[in-house]
Protein backbone atom coordinates (compact mmCIF):
# COMPACT_ATOMS: atom_id res chain seq x y z
CA UNK A 1 0.00 0.00 0.00
CA UNK A 2 3.03 2.34 -0.36
CA UNK A 3 3.75 1.48 -3.47
CA UNK A 4 2.70 4.71 -5.66
CA UNK A 5 -0.52 4.25 -8.30
CA UNK A 6 1.82 4.02 -11.03
CA UNK A 7 5.76 3.62 -10.71
CA UNK A 8 7.73 6.33 -11.54
CA UNK A 9 8.98 5.10 -15.24
CA UNK A 10 5.22 5.03 -15.71
CA UNK A 11 4.84 8.19 -14.22
CA UNK A 12 7.71 9.93 -16.36
CA UNK A 13 5.90 8.67 -19.67
CA UNK A 14 2.97 9.70 -18.58
CA UNK A 15 4.12 13.46 -18.09
CA UNK A 16 6.04 13.17 -21.13
CA UNK A 17 3.19 12.19 -23.62
CA UNK A 18 -0.09 13.42 -21.91
CA UNK A 19 1.97 16.82 -21.03
CA UNK A 20 4.44 17.60 -23.05
CA UNK A 21 4.48 21.53 -22.68
CA UNK A 22 5.41 20.83 -19.25
CA UNK A 23 8.91 20.82 -19.49
CA UNK A 24 9.64 17.31 -18.55
CA UNK A 25 10.39 16.56 -22.39
CA UNK A 26 13.41 19.40 -22.68
CA UNK A 27 14.70 19.55 -19.15
CA UNK A 28 13.14 22.57 -18.18
CA UNK A 29 11.71 20.25 -15.23
CA UNK A 30 13.03 17.61 -13.94
CA UNK A 31 11.87 14.88 -11.46
CA UNK A 32 14.29 14.12 -8.89
CA UNK A 33 12.89 12.15 -6.45
CA UNK A 34 9.41 10.21 -6.40
CA UNK A 35 7.08 7.61 -4.03
CA UNK A 36 3.79 7.32 -3.31
CA UNK A 37 2.49 10.90 -1.81
CA UNK A 38 5.37 12.60 -2.28
CA UNK A 39 7.89 13.80 -4.79
CA UNK A 40 11.19 16.45 -5.59
CA UNK A 41 10.77 18.34 -8.93
CA UNK A 42 14.01 21.06 -10.19
CA UNK A 43 13.66 23.82 -11.83
CA UNK A 44 17.03 24.69 -13.66
CA UNK A 45 17.59 28.08 -13.97
CA UNK A 46 16.47 29.35 -17.32
CA UNK A 47 16.92 32.97 -18.58
CA UNK A 48 13.10 32.60 -19.78
CA UNK A 49 11.83 32.98 -15.99
CA UNK A 50 14.41 35.89 -15.02
CA UNK A 51 12.56 38.96 -13.73
CA UNK A 52 14.37 42.34 -12.32
CA UNK A 53 15.83 41.74 -9.46
CA UNK A 54 17.37 39.63 -10.69
CA UNK A 55 15.48 36.64 -9.27
CA UNK A 56 13.46 32.88 -10.91
CA UNK A 57 9.24 34.83 -11.22
CA UNK A 58 6.89 34.42 -9.16
CA UNK A 59 4.56 32.85 -12.08
CA UNK A 60 7.67 30.41 -12.31
CA UNK A 61 7.95 29.66 -9.02
CA UNK A 62 4.00 28.86 -8.61
CA UNK A 63 3.96 27.02 -11.49
CA UNK A 64 6.76 24.39 -10.28
CA UNK A 65 4.69 23.73 -7.37
CA UNK A 66 1.72 23.30 -8.49
CA UNK A 67 2.97 20.80 -11.44
CA UNK A 68 5.47 18.96 -8.37
CA UNK A 69 2.09 18.65 -5.68
CA UNK A 70 0.15 17.77 -8.90
CA UNK A 71 2.82 14.87 -9.50
CA UNK A 72 2.81 13.83 -5.71
CA UNK A 73 -1.37 13.45 -5.95
CA UNK A 74 -1.37 11.86 -9.34
CA UNK A 75 1.27 8.97 -7.37
CA UNK A 76 -1.72 8.51 -5.39
CA UNK A 77 -4.99 8.49 -7.08
CA UNK A 78 -3.29 7.47 -10.53
CA UNK A 79 -2.98 9.44 -13.85
CA UNK A 80 -6.20 11.62 -13.46
CA UNK A 81 -6.14 14.63 -15.77
CA UNK A 82 -8.83 16.26 -14.39
CA UNK A 83 -7.95 16.50 -11.54
CA UNK A 84 -7.54 20.81 -11.13
CA UNK A 85 -5.87 22.80 -8.83
CA UNK A 86 -9.26 24.82 -7.09
CA UNK A 87 -7.22 26.70 -4.62
CA UNK A 88 -3.50 27.59 -4.10
CA UNK A 89 -2.14 29.77 -1.70
CA UNK A 90 1.87 30.65 -1.69
CA UNK A 91 3.64 32.61 0.77
CA UNK A 92 7.64 33.86 -0.62
CA UNK A 93 9.80 33.72 2.25
CA UNK A 94 13.12 34.60 0.74
CA UNK A 95 13.88 35.95 -3.11
CA UNK A 96 14.61 32.91 -5.00
CA UNK A 97 17.82 35.22 -6.81
CA UNK A 98 19.87 33.36 -9.53
CA UNK A 99 19.56 29.45 -8.64
CA UNK A 100 18.22 26.52 -9.66
CA UNK A 101 15.37 25.58 -7.75
CA UNK A 102 13.83 22.46 -6.07
CA UNK A 103 10.58 21.90 -4.79
CA UNK A 104 9.50 19.32 -2.48
CA UNK A 105 5.70 18.07 -2.12
CA UNK A 106 3.65 15.33 0.16
CA UNK A 107 0.09 15.07 0.66
CA UNK A 108 -1.25 16.53 4.20
CA UNK A 109 -4.82 14.88 3.09
CA UNK A 110 -6.06 12.83 -0.16
CA UNK A 111 -9.80 12.44 0.09
CA UNK A 112 -12.15 11.55 -2.07
CA UNK A 113 -13.52 14.76 -3.84
CA UNK A 114 -10.41 16.70 -2.46
CA UNK A 115 -6.84 16.65 -1.84
CA UNK A 116 -4.52 19.15 -0.09
CA UNK A 117 -1.16 18.95 -0.81
CA UNK A 118 1.95 20.84 0.34
CA UNK A 119 4.82 22.69 -2.02
CA UNK A 120 8.11 23.90 -0.33
CA UNK A 121 10.30 25.37 -2.75
CA UNK A 122 13.96 25.80 -1.82
CA UNK A 123 17.64 26.54 -3.35
CA UNK A 124 18.30 23.21 -4.52
CA UNK A 125 22.10 23.69 -3.85
CA UNK A 126 21.34 25.51 -0.10
CA UNK A 127 18.32 24.40 0.63
CA UNK A 128 17.00 27.86 1.45
CA UNK A 129 13.54 28.03 1.92
CA UNK A 130 11.80 30.20 -1.04
CA UNK A 131 8.36 29.22 -0.68
CA UNK A 132 5.45 27.66 0.94
CA UNK A 133 2.34 26.48 -1.08
CA UNK A 134 -0.41 24.71 0.54
CA UNK A 135 -2.66 23.73 -3.05
CA UNK A 136 -6.20 22.08 -3.16
CA UNK A 137 -7.23 20.04 -5.79
CA UNK A 138 -10.97 18.81 -6.89
CA UNK A 139 -10.99 15.13 -7.83
CA UNK A 140 -13.38 14.13 -10.59
CA UNK A 141 -16.20 11.56 -9.35
CA UNK A 142 -15.27 8.16 -10.28
CA UNK A 143 -11.45 8.86 -10.25
CA UNK A 144 -11.06 6.79 -6.31
CA UNK B 1 -6.02 63.02 -4.13
CA UNK B 2 -7.46 60.82 -6.17
CA UNK B 3 -5.08 61.31 -9.29
CA UNK B 4 -2.37 58.18 -9.81
CA UNK B 5 0.66 58.73 -8.24
CA UNK B 6 1.87 58.26 -11.83
CA UNK B 7 0.03 58.98 -14.88
CA UNK B 8 -1.16 56.17 -17.18
CA UNK B 9 1.54 57.32 -20.18
CA UNK B 10 4.28 57.41 -16.97
CA UNK B 11 3.11 53.90 -15.93
CA UNK B 12 2.97 52.48 -19.52
CA UNK B 13 6.89 53.82 -19.93
CA UNK B 14 8.15 52.40 -16.68
CA UNK B 15 6.87 48.85 -17.84
CA UNK B 16 8.21 48.83 -20.88
CA UNK B 17 11.51 50.83 -19.73
CA UNK B 18 12.08 48.79 -16.27
CA UNK B 19 9.66 45.57 -17.12
CA UNK B 20 10.54 45.03 -20.76
CA UNK B 21 9.96 40.97 -20.56
CA UNK B 22 6.30 41.39 -18.70
CA UNK B 23 5.09 41.40 -21.94
CA UNK B 24 3.80 44.92 -22.31
CA UNK B 25 6.23 45.72 -25.31
CA UNK B 26 4.72 42.56 -27.37
CA UNK B 27 0.98 42.81 -26.93
CA UNK B 28 1.09 39.83 -24.74
CA UNK B 29 -0.25 41.76 -21.86
CA UNK B 30 -2.24 45.36 -22.19
CA UNK B 31 -3.47 48.35 -20.26
CA UNK B 32 -7.15 48.56 -20.62
CA UNK B 33 -8.29 50.65 -17.59
CA UNK B 34 -6.48 52.61 -15.24
CA UNK B 35 -6.87 54.75 -12.28
CA UNK B 36 -5.48 54.87 -8.90
CA UNK B 37 -5.89 51.93 -7.11
CA UNK B 38 -7.63 50.50 -9.93
CA UNK B 39 -6.81 48.98 -13.53
CA UNK B 40 -8.05 46.24 -15.63
CA UNK B 41 -5.09 44.57 -17.77
CA UNK B 42 -5.79 41.97 -20.85
CA UNK B 43 -4.00 38.56 -21.32
CA UNK B 44 -4.77 37.36 -25.38
CA UNK B 45 -4.92 33.96 -25.90
CA UNK B 46 -1.49 32.96 -26.80
CA UNK B 47 -0.53 29.46 -27.55
CA UNK B 48 2.04 29.50 -25.66
CA UNK B 49 -0.09 29.93 -22.34
CA UNK B 50 -2.31 26.68 -23.16
CA UNK B 51 -2.57 23.79 -21.25
CA UNK B 52 -4.32 20.31 -21.63
CA UNK B 53 -8.13 20.41 -21.20
CA UNK B 54 -7.70 22.94 -23.36
CA UNK B 55 -7.35 26.14 -21.57
CA UNK B 56 -5.01 28.94 -20.48
CA UNK B 57 -2.59 27.77 -17.71
CA UNK B 58 -3.00 28.23 -14.08
CA UNK B 59 0.27 29.52 -13.54
CA UNK B 60 -0.38 32.22 -16.62
CA UNK B 61 -3.61 32.85 -14.67
CA UNK B 62 -1.44 34.08 -11.42
CA UNK B 63 0.89 35.64 -13.28
CA UNK B 64 -1.51 37.98 -14.98
CA UNK B 65 -3.11 38.84 -11.59
CA UNK B 66 -0.13 38.88 -9.39
CA UNK B 67 1.29 41.78 -12.59
CA UNK B 68 -2.03 43.64 -12.86
CA UNK B 69 -2.51 43.77 -8.80
CA UNK B 70 1.12 45.31 -8.67
CA UNK B 71 0.31 48.09 -11.24
CA UNK B 72 -2.65 48.72 -9.45
CA UNK B 73 -0.76 49.44 -6.58
CA UNK B 74 2.24 51.46 -8.27
CA UNK B 75 -0.76 53.42 -8.95
CA UNK B 76 -1.17 54.35 -5.40
CA UNK B 77 2.60 54.29 -4.24
CA UNK B 78 4.10 55.39 -7.39
CA UNK B 79 7.15 53.69 -9.38
CA UNK B 80 8.72 51.65 -6.50
CA UNK B 81 10.49 48.75 -8.00
CA UNK B 82 11.02 46.48 -4.67
CA UNK B 83 7.42 46.13 -3.53
CA UNK B 84 7.33 42.46 -3.70
CA UNK B 85 4.72 39.38 -3.45
CA UNK B 86 4.60 38.33 0.08
CA UNK B 87 1.24 36.27 -0.14
CA UNK B 88 -0.56 35.53 -3.19
CA UNK B 89 -3.91 33.28 -2.50
CA UNK B 90 -5.99 32.06 -5.86
CA UNK B 91 -9.67 30.75 -6.02
CA UNK B 92 -9.88 29.06 -9.23
CA UNK B 93 -14.00 29.17 -10.28
CA UNK B 94 -14.07 27.83 -13.68
CA UNK B 95 -12.22 26.64 -16.27
CA UNK B 96 -10.39 29.40 -18.50
CA UNK B 97 -10.96 27.51 -21.67
CA UNK B 98 -9.54 28.94 -25.15
CA UNK B 99 -10.66 32.83 -24.52
CA UNK B 100 -9.00 36.07 -24.11
CA UNK B 101 -8.48 36.48 -20.30
CA UNK B 102 -9.36 39.87 -18.04
CA UNK B 103 -7.87 41.10 -14.96
CA UNK B 104 -9.58 43.56 -12.68
CA UNK B 105 -8.04 44.72 -9.66
CA UNK B 106 -8.70 47.00 -6.73
CA UNK B 107 -6.37 48.23 -3.77
CA UNK B 108 -8.85 46.72 -0.58
CA UNK B 109 -5.85 48.20 1.74
CA UNK B 110 -2.30 49.98 0.78
CA UNK B 111 -0.68 50.90 4.37
CA UNK B 112 2.92 51.75 4.80
CA UNK B 113 4.60 48.40 4.96
CA UNK B 114 1.93 46.40 3.61
CA UNK B 115 -0.80 46.28 1.03
CA UNK B 116 -3.70 43.99 0.06
CA UNK B 117 -5.03 43.91 -3.89
CA UNK B 118 -7.83 42.06 -5.16
CA UNK B 119 -7.76 40.61 -8.30
CA UNK B 120 -10.12 38.95 -10.22
CA UNK B 121 -10.01 37.60 -13.66
CA UNK B 122 -12.35 36.68 -16.20
CA UNK B 123 -13.48 35.70 -19.63
CA UNK B 124 -12.59 39.04 -21.33
CA UNK B 125 -15.68 38.65 -23.71
CA UNK B 126 -18.21 37.22 -21.26
CA UNK B 127 -17.29 38.42 -17.99
CA UNK B 128 -17.50 34.58 -16.71
CA UNK B 129 -15.59 34.64 -13.41
CA UNK B 130 -12.33 32.54 -14.04
CA UNK B 131 -10.13 33.36 -10.78
CA UNK B 132 -10.14 35.12 -7.46
CA UNK B 133 -6.83 36.60 -6.52
CA UNK B 134 -5.78 38.27 -2.78
CA UNK B 135 -2.06 39.40 -2.96
CA UNK B 136 -0.06 41.06 -0.10
CA UNK B 137 2.73 43.31 -1.00
CA UNK B 138 5.10 44.40 1.50
CA UNK B 139 6.56 48.17 0.71
CA UNK B 140 10.18 49.04 1.72
CA UNK B 141 10.93 51.33 3.79
CA UNK B 142 10.73 55.11 2.88
CA UNK B 143 8.47 54.27 -0.88
CA UNK B 144 5.64 56.16 1.21
CA UNK C 1 -34.81 30.94 -10.11
CA UNK C 2 -33.56 33.84 -8.12
CA UNK C 3 -35.86 32.64 -5.08
CA UNK C 4 -33.45 31.48 -2.20
CA UNK C 5 -33.38 27.47 -1.57
CA UNK C 6 -34.93 28.35 1.89
CA UNK C 7 -36.96 31.33 2.67
CA UNK C 8 -35.91 33.73 5.29
CA UNK C 9 -37.96 32.66 7.88
CA UNK C 10 -36.72 28.98 7.17
CA UNK C 11 -33.59 29.95 7.01
CA UNK C 12 -34.01 31.54 10.54
CA UNK C 13 -36.09 28.35 11.77
CA UNK C 14 -33.08 26.16 10.90
CA UNK C 15 -30.64 28.19 12.06
CA UNK C 16 -32.17 28.54 15.65
CA UNK C 17 -33.21 24.61 15.63
CA UNK C 18 -29.89 23.37 14.57
CA UNK C 19 -26.94 25.46 15.40
CA UNK C 20 -28.77 26.71 18.93
CA UNK C 21 -25.19 27.44 19.69
CA UNK C 22 -24.38 29.90 17.07
CA UNK C 23 -25.67 32.72 18.39
CA UNK C 24 -28.85 33.45 16.69
CA UNK C 25 -30.87 32.78 19.85
CA UNK C 26 -30.07 35.32 21.90
CA UNK C 27 -28.71 37.83 20.18
CA UNK C 28 -24.99 37.55 19.58
CA UNK C 29 -25.73 37.39 15.93
CA UNK C 30 -28.11 38.48 13.39
CA UNK C 31 -29.25 37.97 10.15
CA UNK C 32 -29.51 41.52 8.65
CA UNK C 33 -29.89 41.14 4.56
CA UNK C 34 -30.52 37.40 2.86
CA UNK C 35 -30.89 36.47 -0.44
CA UNK C 36 -30.35 34.03 -2.85
CA UNK C 37 -26.66 33.54 -2.93
CA UNK C 38 -26.20 36.82 -0.55
CA UNK C 39 -26.54 37.77 3.04
CA UNK C 40 -25.35 40.47 5.73
CA UNK C 41 -24.88 38.93 9.16
CA UNK C 42 -24.01 41.50 12.52
CA UNK C 43 -21.93 40.73 14.94
CA UNK C 44 -22.81 43.36 18.10
CA UNK C 45 -19.76 44.50 20.39
CA UNK C 46 -19.00 42.05 22.90
CA UNK C 47 -17.12 41.74 25.79
CA UNK C 48 -16.17 38.38 25.47
CA UNK C 49 -15.15 38.57 21.87
CA UNK C 50 -12.32 42.03 22.90
CA UNK C 51 -8.51 41.15 23.11
CA UNK C 52 -6.13 43.96 24.03
CA UNK C 53 -5.74 46.68 21.80
CA UNK C 54 -8.61 46.95 22.40
CA UNK C 55 -10.45 44.72 19.42
CA UNK C 56 -12.47 42.47 18.04
CA UNK C 57 -10.65 39.45 18.19
CA UNK C 58 -9.19 37.70 14.82
CA UNK C 59 -11.08 34.48 15.33
CA UNK C 60 -14.12 36.18 16.26
CA UNK C 61 -13.94 37.99 12.91
CA UNK C 62 -13.22 34.66 11.40
CA UNK C 63 -15.79 33.41 12.71
CA UNK C 64 -18.03 35.50 11.79
CA UNK C 65 -17.04 34.92 8.19
CA UNK C 66 -17.21 31.65 8.45
CA UNK C 67 -20.84 31.37 9.64
CA UNK C 68 -21.80 34.01 7.42
CA UNK C 69 -20.35 32.83 4.32
CA UNK C 70 -22.22 29.04 5.03
CA UNK C 71 -25.90 31.12 5.50
CA UNK C 72 -25.04 32.30 1.30
CA UNK C 73 -24.12 29.21 0.78
CA UNK C 74 -27.22 27.48 1.83
CA UNK C 75 -29.08 29.95 0.43
CA UNK C 76 -28.20 28.42 -2.77
CA UNK C 77 -28.13 24.64 -1.97
CA UNK C 78 -30.76 24.47 1.23
CA UNK C 79 -30.29 23.18 4.25
CA UNK C 80 -27.21 20.91 4.10
CA UNK C 81 -25.74 20.79 7.38
CA UNK C 82 -22.68 18.42 6.37
CA UNK C 83 -21.11 21.15 3.87
CA UNK C 84 -17.74 21.99 5.46
CA UNK C 85 -15.52 24.63 5.05
CA UNK C 86 -12.51 23.25 3.36
CA UNK C 87 -9.95 25.99 2.95
CA UNK C 88 -10.16 29.69 4.79
CA UNK C 89 -8.17 32.70 3.93
CA UNK C 90 -8.43 36.03 5.56
CA UNK C 91 -6.34 39.31 5.30
CA UNK C 92 -7.10 41.25 7.89
CA UNK C 93 -6.91 45.14 6.64
CA UNK C 94 -7.77 47.65 9.40
CA UNK C 95 -7.95 47.15 13.01
CA UNK C 96 -11.76 46.31 13.99
CA UNK C 97 -11.36 48.49 17.13
CA UNK C 98 -14.73 48.09 19.62
CA UNK C 99 -17.14 48.61 16.77
CA UNK C 100 -20.32 46.29 15.92
CA UNK C 101 -19.49 44.38 12.96
CA UNK C 102 -20.60 43.32 9.37
CA UNK C 103 -20.40 40.59 7.27
CA UNK C 104 -21.30 40.99 3.47
CA UNK C 105 -21.00 37.63 1.52
CA UNK C 106 -21.79 36.54 -2.00
CA UNK C 107 -21.18 33.48 -3.69
CA UNK C 108 -17.98 33.52 -6.48
CA UNK C 109 -18.51 30.19 -7.61
CA UNK C 110 -21.59 26.87 -6.17
CA UNK C 111 -20.22 24.08 -7.90
CA UNK C 112 -21.75 20.37 -7.80
CA UNK C 113 -18.70 19.24 -4.99
CA UNK C 114 -16.95 22.47 -3.89
CA UNK C 115 -18.85 26.25 -3.39
CA UNK C 116 -16.17 29.70 -3.32
CA UNK C 117 -17.64 32.49 -1.04
CA UNK C 118 -16.83 36.06 -0.72
CA UNK C 119 -16.62 37.12 2.96
CA UNK C 120 -16.21 41.18 3.91
CA UNK C 121 -16.03 42.12 7.31
CA UNK C 122 -16.42 46.20 8.00
CA UNK C 123 -17.77 47.92 10.40
CA UNK C 124 -21.03 48.52 10.38
CA UNK C 125 -21.67 52.37 11.55
CA UNK C 126 -19.05 53.69 8.90
CA UNK C 127 -18.79 50.15 6.33
CA UNK C 128 -14.63 50.57 6.48
CA UNK C 129 -12.86 47.66 6.17
CA UNK C 130 -12.05 45.04 8.29
CA UNK C 131 -10.99 41.86 6.62
CA UNK C 132 -11.44 39.99 3.42
CA UNK C 133 -12.08 36.43 3.41
CA UNK C 134 -12.28 33.67 1.05
CA UNK C 135 -13.70 30.53 2.23
CA UNK C 136 -14.28 27.01 0.15
CA UNK C 137 -16.97 24.82 1.19
CA UNK C 138 -17.26 20.86 0.23
CA UNK C 139 -20.46 20.22 -0.88
CA UNK C 140 -21.24 15.92 0.13
CA UNK C 141 -22.48 13.70 -2.63
CA UNK C 142 -26.05 13.62 -3.41
CA UNK C 143 -26.99 17.46 -1.41
CA UNK C 144 -26.90 18.69 -5.00
CA UNK D 1 21.64 32.51 19.53
CA UNK D 2 19.27 29.34 19.69
CA UNK D 3 17.70 30.93 23.05
CA UNK D 4 14.30 31.84 22.88
CA UNK D 5 14.24 35.87 22.96
CA UNK D 6 12.55 35.22 26.57
CA UNK D 7 13.01 32.14 28.19
CA UNK D 8 9.64 29.74 29.09
CA UNK D 9 9.08 30.95 32.35
CA UNK D 10 8.86 34.91 31.37
CA UNK D 11 6.81 34.21 28.33
CA UNK D 12 4.38 32.16 30.68
CA UNK D 13 3.91 35.23 32.49
CA UNK D 14 3.94 37.56 29.79
CA UNK D 15 0.73 35.76 28.53
CA UNK D 16 -0.99 35.84 32.15
CA UNK D 17 -0.46 39.18 32.88
CA UNK D 18 -0.91 40.73 29.58
CA UNK D 19 -3.55 38.47 27.78
CA UNK D 20 -5.26 37.20 30.76
CA UNK D 21 -8.61 36.51 28.49
CA UNK D 22 -6.18 33.68 26.25
CA UNK D 23 -6.61 30.99 28.48
CA UNK D 24 -3.52 30.04 29.68
CA UNK D 25 -4.72 31.43 33.07
CA UNK D 26 -7.63 28.80 33.53
CA UNK D 27 -6.19 26.05 31.63
CA UNK D 28 -8.35 26.67 28.34
CA UNK D 29 -4.85 26.84 26.81
CA UNK D 30 -1.28 25.32 27.78
CA UNK D 31 1.92 25.52 26.58
CA UNK D 32 3.19 22.42 26.24
CA UNK D 33 6.39 22.47 24.14
CA UNK D 34 8.61 26.04 24.11
CA UNK D 35 11.74 26.77 22.16
CA UNK D 36 13.32 29.45 19.98
CA UNK D 37 10.84 29.44 17.27
CA UNK D 38 8.69 26.53 17.77
CA UNK D 39 5.79 25.62 20.64
CA UNK D 40 3.25 23.35 20.97
CA UNK D 41 -0.02 24.12 22.49
CA UNK D 42 -2.70 22.02 24.04
CA UNK D 43 -6.65 23.14 23.52
CA UNK D 44 -8.12 20.24 26.19
CA UNK D 45 -11.50 19.45 24.77
CA UNK D 46 -13.82 22.29 25.96
CA UNK D 47 -17.90 21.72 25.36
CA UNK D 48 -17.75 25.59 24.48
CA UNK D 49 -16.07 25.28 21.14
CA UNK D 50 -17.82 22.21 20.21
CA UNK D 51 -20.53 22.47 17.38
CA UNK D 52 -22.78 20.25 15.34
CA UNK D 53 -21.18 16.74 14.37
CA UNK D 54 -20.35 16.97 16.61
CA UNK D 55 -16.54 18.10 16.54
CA UNK D 56 -14.58 21.46 17.74
CA UNK D 57 -15.08 24.27 15.73
CA UNK D 58 -12.92 25.74 13.34
CA UNK D 59 -13.04 29.40 14.66
CA UNK D 60 -11.93 27.20 17.80
CA UNK D 61 -9.20 25.69 15.74
CA UNK D 62 -8.20 28.64 13.88
CA UNK D 63 -7.58 30.65 17.11
CA UNK D 64 -5.48 27.84 18.47
CA UNK D 65 -3.25 28.12 15.30
CA UNK D 66 -3.19 32.55 15.59
CA UNK D 67 -1.93 32.00 18.99
CA UNK D 68 0.32 29.22 19.04
CA UNK D 69 2.03 31.05 15.95
CA UNK D 70 2.43 34.50 17.62
CA UNK D 71 3.31 32.62 20.81
CA UNK D 72 6.39 30.94 18.37
CA UNK D 73 6.86 34.51 16.69
CA UNK D 74 7.02 35.93 19.91
CA UNK D 75 9.77 33.64 21.10
CA UNK D 76 12.33 35.11 18.16
CA UNK D 77 11.40 38.63 18.45
CA UNK D 78 10.77 38.94 22.06
CA UNK D 79 7.10 40.70 23.87
CA UNK D 80 5.91 42.67 20.96
CA UNK D 81 2.34 42.66 21.74
CA UNK D 82 1.36 44.76 18.49
CA UNK D 83 2.96 42.51 15.87
CA UNK D 84 -0.60 41.51 14.40
CA UNK D 85 -2.14 39.33 12.19
CA UNK D 86 -1.96 40.24 8.66
CA UNK D 87 -3.00 37.14 6.58
CA UNK D 88 -3.99 33.54 7.91
CA UNK D 89 -4.76 30.47 5.29
CA UNK D 90 -6.33 27.79 7.00
CA UNK D 91 -6.54 23.94 5.07
CA UNK D 92 -9.15 21.79 7.22
CA UNK D 93 -7.64 18.39 6.56
CA UNK D 94 -9.96 15.89 8.64
CA UNK D 95 -12.56 16.41 10.87
CA UNK D 96 -11.41 17.35 15.03
CA UNK D 97 -14.31 15.37 16.19
CA UNK D 98 -14.48 14.90 20.06
CA UNK D 99 -10.78 15.55 21.09
CA UNK D 100 -8.09 17.46 22.76
CA UNK D 101 -6.26 19.42 20.21
CA UNK D 102 -2.55 19.99 19.39
CA UNK D 103 -1.08 22.71 17.77
CA UNK D 104 3.06 22.31 16.81
CA UNK D 105 3.97 25.72 15.43
CA UNK D 106 7.49 26.84 13.87
CA UNK D 107 8.73 30.10 12.00
CA UNK D 108 9.00 29.68 8.21
CA UNK D 109 10.47 32.94 7.49
CA UNK D 110 10.63 36.35 10.12
CA UNK D 111 12.12 39.33 8.72
CA UNK D 112 12.55 42.73 10.14
CA UNK D 113 8.72 43.73 9.10
CA UNK D 114 7.26 40.48 8.20
CA UNK D 115 7.06 36.90 9.58
CA UNK D 116 5.83 33.43 7.87
CA UNK D 117 4.25 30.95 10.39
CA UNK D 118 3.32 27.30 10.18
CA UNK D 119 0.93 26.02 12.11
CA UNK D 120 -0.09 22.13 12.39
CA UNK D 121 -3.66 21.59 14.32
CA UNK D 122 -3.57 17.39 15.01
CA UNK D 123 -5.46 15.40 17.35
CA UNK D 124 -3.20 15.60 20.52
CA UNK D 125 -3.42 12.07 21.34
CA UNK D 126 -3.32 10.47 17.73
CA UNK D 127 -1.18 12.77 16.26
CA UNK D 128 -3.75 12.73 13.41
CA UNK D 129 -3.52 15.67 10.73
CA UNK D 130 -6.83 18.32 11.60
CA UNK D 131 -5.88 21.29 10.08
CA UNK D 132 -2.78 23.05 8.08
CA UNK D 133 -2.13 26.90 8.64
CA UNK D 134 -0.27 29.51 7.44
CA UNK D 135 0.09 32.79 8.56
CA UNK D 136 1.50 35.91 8.30
CA UNK D 137 2.30 38.69 10.63
CA UNK D 138 3.35 42.32 10.34
CA UNK D 139 6.02 42.90 12.78
CA UNK D 140 6.21 46.94 14.28
CA UNK D 141 8.64 49.39 13.21
CA UNK D 142 11.71 49.28 16.01
CA UNK D 143 10.64 46.29 17.50
CA UNK D 144 13.78 44.07 15.50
Amino acid sequence: MNEPALDRAAMEDFLRREYPHAGFNDGRLALADYARGRCRVLLPLDERNIRPGPSVSGPAIMGLGDVAAWIALLSVIGPVPLAVTANLTVSFLRPAGLADLACDCRALRVGRRLAVMLAEVSRAAEGADVAHMTITYAIPDGAR
